[in-house]
This record gives C-alpha cells, structure tokens and sequence, in this order.
C-alpha cells in the first residue's frame, strides 16, 4: 500500500498566556509541549480536517516513516494516499497526549522549575485535560471545525469526551472498540500493571531517572497487556501449544511454549520504548475515565450534536462490545444519528489494529458519506 | 448447613518398597508423603468410595473444621451430612497433591538427602504423577473400585487423567470448568504469573526458605490469578466503581476504588498461605497437561469405561465450556455415556465453588444414579 513517505513530529508549546493550563483537579501545569503530526493538506475553505486521538502506548506519529526510520507510524495501514483516512482528501492531525511520554509533556518531562524530570510530582491528568490540550493545538493551526474526529481505545474515550465538550467542533465523531467508563475488570486489569511496575525496587517512588530502569516491572506488566489484547481465541491459532525449537517440554522453568517466547518478547522491547511513570499516570487516567459521573448516560450525552460511527469486535473482552452497544442506544435516546457495528473478528482488542480490511471499508464509505454532508462553520 | 464437625489431616509415606517413585520425566522421587482426609464411613462392600481432587491452590482439607479453625474446609458447601457428597452415604476421600505444600511432599519440604528444602532441586511433577500418589493411597486405604472421582479445575484434569489411567477403577467421573488440554491462553496466563514471582528479588532462585519470601512477587501473582477466577459481569456486578470510604477519587496512586482494596487483601491473604516455588511448580504442572499429546482427543480416550458428569459455567473465560464440550463430544464418539451441562453462571471460573445450589443438585442426582448402577469388583 501507498505510504505518505517521510514525515515529521512537529511541536507546539503553550507560550502565551494563559500560559499554564489548570487541570480538571484544580492543578496548575505549565508550560505545556504537544507534539503532532500532520498529514494531507488542509483545503481552502479548510473543512477536511480530521483529528485522530491515539491509544494508551502509541504517540503522535501515525502514519508515514520519520527520517531513517524502518516502520512507519502505528495506523499506516489506515493513514496514507488511497486509505481509509485518504491523505490526498483529508488533512489529518494526530497529537501525542498530555501526559505521556512521546515529546508531549509528561511524568518523564523536566520540571522547568527545577530542572529535573517530574516524576511522581507531575499533576494527574484526565481525558478532559488531554482533549484541551488537543483544542488549544487546534486552535493554533487554525482550525474552526473538524469534517470528524476518531479513536480507538483510549482514544475512543478522547473524542467521546471532546464531542461532549465540543459539540459544535466536528461534524461527525468515529469510536473504536471504547467504552463510556471503565469497568472494575478493566480498573482490576491496570491495578495489576501498575502493581507490576511500582513492585519492582527499581521504580524507587518514581525516582528511577538517570538510573536502573524497572524493566522488570515493565516487563511484566506489558506480558499482561499483550494477553488482554488478543483474544483466547487468537492466541490459540497464532501459538496453540507450539514449543519452541525442541521436541519435548523440558520438565523445568525454561521456556517451552512459543507463547512463552512471544511475551517475553513482547515485554522487553516495550521497556526500550516506553516510560514507567507515564504507564501509571496513563493507566489512571482511564481508570478515572467516567462520562456519566452521575451514573446516567444519557443526560451525560445531551450536549452531543455530531454525527457517530461506533464499531466494536466480537472477540473483544477488554472492551467488550456490549459497552459499545449500550452507549450507541445512549446516543440514539439523544435523537442522535448513530451508526453501530460490531465486527466479527477474532482478533481481541487488537482488532482495531488489525481488522484493516473491514475497518477501511466502513471508514471510507463513512467519511465520503459525511462529506457531503459538512457544513462549513465559518 | 450441616458440618461433618472437627475433621484431622493423615499422611502417608510410601515407606513400603518401592519407596521411590519413577515421575513421568524419568525422576526417581521418594520418600513422598501424601496428606489426605476422608469423610464419612465405607461401608462393608466398599461400593461408596468417592475421590475427589482439589484444585490448584488447595488442599486435601475438603469439609469440617480444623481443631480451634474458624473456616471450614474449601468445599464445606459440598461435602457433609445431607450435602451433594453426603457423608452419611458415601466415603469422600481427597489427598493434597504430590508436588503441594499442603503436607505433601513438595518443593517446600526437607530433601532427606540434604536436610535442606528442595526448592529448585525438587523434580517437576506431572497431573500423571500426582494421579499415580493418590492410586497408591488409595491402595494402602483397601479402595478397590470407586463410586465416583470427582475434581475442578486442576482437580477436574486428575479426574480425567484417573479415568484414562485406572479405566476399570471407577464407575463415575465428574469434572468441573476444566479442559483437556491447556491452551495459550491459560499458559500466558500461568506465565505471567510465574514471572511475577521470579522478578521478586526475594525469590532468590527458590532459595529464600528461612528468609524474606517472594511476597510482592506472590501477591501480584495472586491478584492476577483472581481477576481469572470472575467475569467481566461478576466484577461489574460486585465492585463497579464504588469508591472505599470517598467522595470523589484522590487524583494520585492511593487506592480509589473497591476492586484495587479487593485484589490486595486477596494478594496479601495468598502470601500468608502459600509457598511460591510450588506456585511455580503446579502452574507448570498445568501447562504441561495435554491429554491428547499426539492431538487426537478421541484417540486418548479410548480406554475410557466410566459413566461422565461434565458441568462448565457460561461465564467461566479461564475453562471455557466449548472446552467441556469438545471433551463432551470426543467421549461420546468412543461410546461413553456423557451428561454434559453447561450452567448458566455470571460467576467466571469461581462459579465452581459459588454455584452450590445448581451443582449441588446436579451432583446429588447424579451419584443416586450411580449407585443404583454400581457393580463392586472383588
């Protein structure tokens, strides 16, 4: 397929006033980096903007190859010339969140005021802070409406949120296996990482910069993701019992089951890419995550105007479809105009990254249709 | 409910020749002393023996109490006066495994050879081994033939294994949410477990017997282990998002909601009362466990005779009943009679210890059944 080619992160600080940004728990945070990429051209009458939210671990970068680099950004398959999310129609914006550790300020981010990184001095952040840290980016490239915004993931909570918030903002919103709030399994799940890492001696409370990494902890707690990602089924087709490179199990704790590898495998090469700190702070974030607040979904959806495409897995369980389907009926109780597919797939919650066929399929189609449809807001 | 009253643990050395036992890898073990209990009185034709095996973190103490205990044994629901395994009608026999450290010889226990504790030097066990220990104290008891064996889980793969082994040893046998073999996902789940452990510090190599034990490595083992244990429903249903004694969540990395506090007292609890090499030991033990080996189900059951009680729990994700139902269908092509049941269930694998009004009925009806067809082998 066609890549975009070369791209670049660019970034954006919050230089002038309200130079500090006060967050959704009373805490001043400043000065504020967003780093973005930006792909396609905006047109003239600059109503092919669309704005694509990231998932927990992944950044800014999209689609495309930085300088030297031999893969390209996380949603290449969907970002490109002829794809789903077509650069030659579209100009499309991704921003690394606040809070994460991919060149937008975070947890890893050094304290102008003392010089040194935050750590566990940086400020909690909610999806709410993420989404207007990403409206102050929007706002400075000029940008008045959004032909759609879309997320899968933690980015599905992102532009549920900002069509709450922004409802005249876009025309039309895209979510990807996401949910409305987190559930105690998925609260329980992030628990058990954020034990992971907070167990290992060398977190040292957060103090672990310039030192021993916990890359143990780090390990560990990415293992657990990568199982929460695939489905039982998946992992039974992609792995099954396979051992690796031997006839018989070894009767002792060595590895034996390609599974085994593939974990490991999975585990270390996030610790070289990845902050801890940010992974705690992130974690919470969705843990805290709750539209309703006070329990009612759908007096939380009233201010919502824009149009929705909602697709889950069948095979999901980390963002099982049935949260998908109550909150579509939410919507429709809010005489808003909801499209809810749920994708047969076995594929777990990487379907969403995976499922590129069926996906590009119903995003195309998807956007053309809100195309015709945007009004300009000028 | 009726409690069969205080009830004592009795251990059995092989002290007999062969002392030692030959294990499936080709190891010679011994002495191994095997804990058992026993329940209810056999009778004189000795037709109204029930065995049952325990699951992967119990122990052979099924029902009553402990001299000065103020829990019952871990199945107390099921086992006693008038209970499914009525102890005024039958003779329930259960042992702690071989390879546990519930009084059997396990990795926990004092090698004889060094006076020291086994830990790693101890040999890896199979479901095979563990089976082959309880036939010996069943032989030593003067069990001919049994009524019905019967386990859960890990237990339910003993059951399987006991009935493939000893065809002619039993009438009946009842497996609970197990499997016949363990998938990828079971053995990630396992792995990631095992890992929690052996990123301790405080694991030592197994060699932390007499010093600081792997705690923090047990208790996020443990804490993973239970989110497996319910569902996704069973979680929401108990905990949601309630908060522990606030108003709002505390924007930091205390605890903020219910399923966090849970999840720690049930990691903290699991240190106390059990030993972590062994925790590495039967969870391998597990993995290890393919009844097929060669991949033909219906093969390795052919020298099946017994009658089959197969119950699995709609919700259950660890043994998921289609589990159950490929095992249903594989002995139903060799002949075997099957009743196969899947109870509907928001419980997860817990509901095999939570659903004691289905399974009790079920189970009740089913040995009546059994006894009338029972024929006593001299």
């Amino acid at each position: 397929m066609n890549s975009i080619g070369i791209v670049e992160t660019k970034y954006f600080t919050f230089a002038e006033p309200p130079e500090e940004m006060t967050l959704k728990n009373g805490v001043k945070l400043g000065p504020i980096t967003i780093a973005y990429e930006t792909y396609g051209k905006l047109n003239d009458d600059r109503s092919n903007a669309i704005l694509i939210f990231h998932s927990l671990t992944a950044d800014a970068h999209v689609a495309g190859f930085h300088e030297g680099a031999k893969k390209p950004g996380w949603w290449d398959d969907m970002v490109g010339p002829g794809k789903a999310f077509d650069t030659n129609k579209y100009f499309v914006i991704c921003s690394n969140v606040l809070g994460a550790c991919k060149g937008s300020t975070g947890p890893a981010s050094i304290n102008p005021k003392t010089s040194k990184p935050y750590g566990l001095s940086f400020p909690m952040v909610t999806i709410d802070d993420m989404v207007s840290a990403q409206k102050r980016l929007l706002d400075h490239l000029g940008i008045k409406r959004l032909l759609s915004c879309c997320g899968g993931s933690m980015g599905g909570l992102q532009a549920l949120k900002w069509a709450v918030m922004y409802p005249e903002y876009q025309a039309s919103v895209i979510l990807i296996a996401t949910n409305y709030r987190h559930t105690a399994q998925q609260i329980a799940l992030h628990e058990v990482c954020r034990q992971a890492i907070m167990s290992d001696p060398d977190w040292q409370n957060g103090d672990y910069y310039g030192k021993s990494i916990p890359a143990r902890g780090m390990a560990l707690s990415r293992m657990i993701g990568h199982i929460t990602y695939m489905s039982e089924k998946s992992m039974d087709e992609k792995f099954g019992r396979k051992l690796i490179g031997k006839e018989k199990v070894g009767y002792d704790f060595s590895h034996d089951f390609e599974v085994e590898n593939y974990l490991k495998y999975r585990g270390d090469s996030f610790v070289q890419r990845f902050d801890a700190n940010t992974y705690l702070y992130l974690t919470k974030t969705l843990d805290y995550f709750d539209l309703t607040e006070d329990g009612n979904l759908v007096n939380a959806l009233k201010p919502v105007t824009a149009n929705f495409l909602i697709v889950s897995f069948s095979s999901d369980w980390l963002y099982p479809s049935y949260q998908s389907k109550e909150l579509a009926r939410a919507l429709k109780a809010n005489d808003v105009d909801v499209s809810d597919i749920e994708i047969n797939s076995s594929y777990g919650h990487d379907a969403f990254l995976v499922e590129v066929e069926g996906l590009s399929r119903l995003i195309k189609s998807y956007l053309q249709r809100m195309t015709k449809e945007y009004s300009y807001v000028k």
